[in-house]
């Protein structure tokens, strides 16, 4: 089982992926936390040069879409394929839905680079995929209150409105794999509604 | 004017270029000089990724190849191109040859991969690539004398033997473009070969 946590900043994937984890360990269930970009030692420094802020070179959008899959190629190869033939659920912060979102809807990349990456250098897709959906000053809002900004969230709120129009265009078409949470709730009723897709 | 240079380890391509840099300078001429992965100080962060040699993590062969063309599509932008839009010479230590050479002939990665990522993110191929070309194990002791080796370098013998069969299937098919030059020959020599190509 391979379940990936999307959404803008601030919505509260980490609360949620937290629960899920402590719920399926009480359940006896092995489970592996991961996250994108990341999830190794490599994948990890590949991260840290896609957060970094550096105001001497603008890092241009192939770029930036080539760190993440080279990330995820690494991800997938050394940690989520291996998880899932032992049997573990996986749970994973951030997955293919968010370049969508990000780098296509937000920086208007285009849709055909993303597709034929996905296509040759994805070969595993989420089984479920949770959407946490709020409007975005509440997020952004969540996200000022844990410290500095990264690159990412230095963007404006126009760029977030953007990044979540592109999730939303992902559940219209994908609606059994994605599922909208309405991420305004409680976080225990987040969890719940989560709970409620799974069964 | 677009120039890269290609060839296994020890061919002597760093000389080759400096002495067409030199000849550049003296008829007047505007040169900038670079070198793949890399060329801008984020290309040159994931160069150095690349080169690291990790004995924990094994870089698999999708992540070697999407990180070598993030950091050549941010090299392209950021130095290649606005070079060659202001009429400078750009002379190239390595570029989508040694993609090829290394990745698809050396490691086995598959050639559409490679394609589909020439096609959607290389605007501009070189005008004039010069393929060194050597016995592999005359470069080997070269590179060998000018101490550690990096993560490429540590390859046997048996895989340059690919990548230099890899360099000679682009020539065969790109004569026009990619000009063999005998680097068994003295650096002087192999130098007016290079001019005579030019002229």
């Amino acid at each position: 089982m391979f379940i990936s946590f999307e959404g803008t900043e601030g919505v509260g994937k980490t609360t949620l992926i937290r629960k899920l984890h402590d719920y399926y360990i009480e359940q006896g269930k092995e489970v592996v936390l991961t996250r994108e970009p990341g999830g190794t030692p490599l994948a990890e420094q590949i991260r840290s040069l896609l957060l970094s802020v550096n105001h001497d070179e603008k890092m241009n959008s192939d770029t930036e879409l080539l760190l993440m899959y080279a990330a995820r190629a690494q991800h997938l190869q050394q940690v989520i394929m291996p998880a899932l033939n032992a049997g573990k659920i996986v749970l994973c912060d951030r997955f293919v839905d968010s370049s969508y979102a990000y780098q296509c809807a937000g920086r208007g990349l285009s849709k055909q680079k993303l597709k034929l990456l996905n296509e040759h250098f994805v070969e595993k897709m989420p089984d479920v995929t949770f959407w946490l959906d709020a409007p975005i000053e509440l997020g952004m809002n969540r996200a000022r209150e844990r410290g500095a900004l990264d690159r990412f969230e230095q963007e404006k709120v126009s760029f977030f409105e953007k990044v979540r129009s592109g999730f939303a265009e992902i559940y219209r078409i994908e609606p059994d794999r994605m599922r909208r949470l309405d991420a305004t709730q409680t976080p225990e009723k987040v969890f719940e509604d989560a709970l409620g897709c799974l069964k």
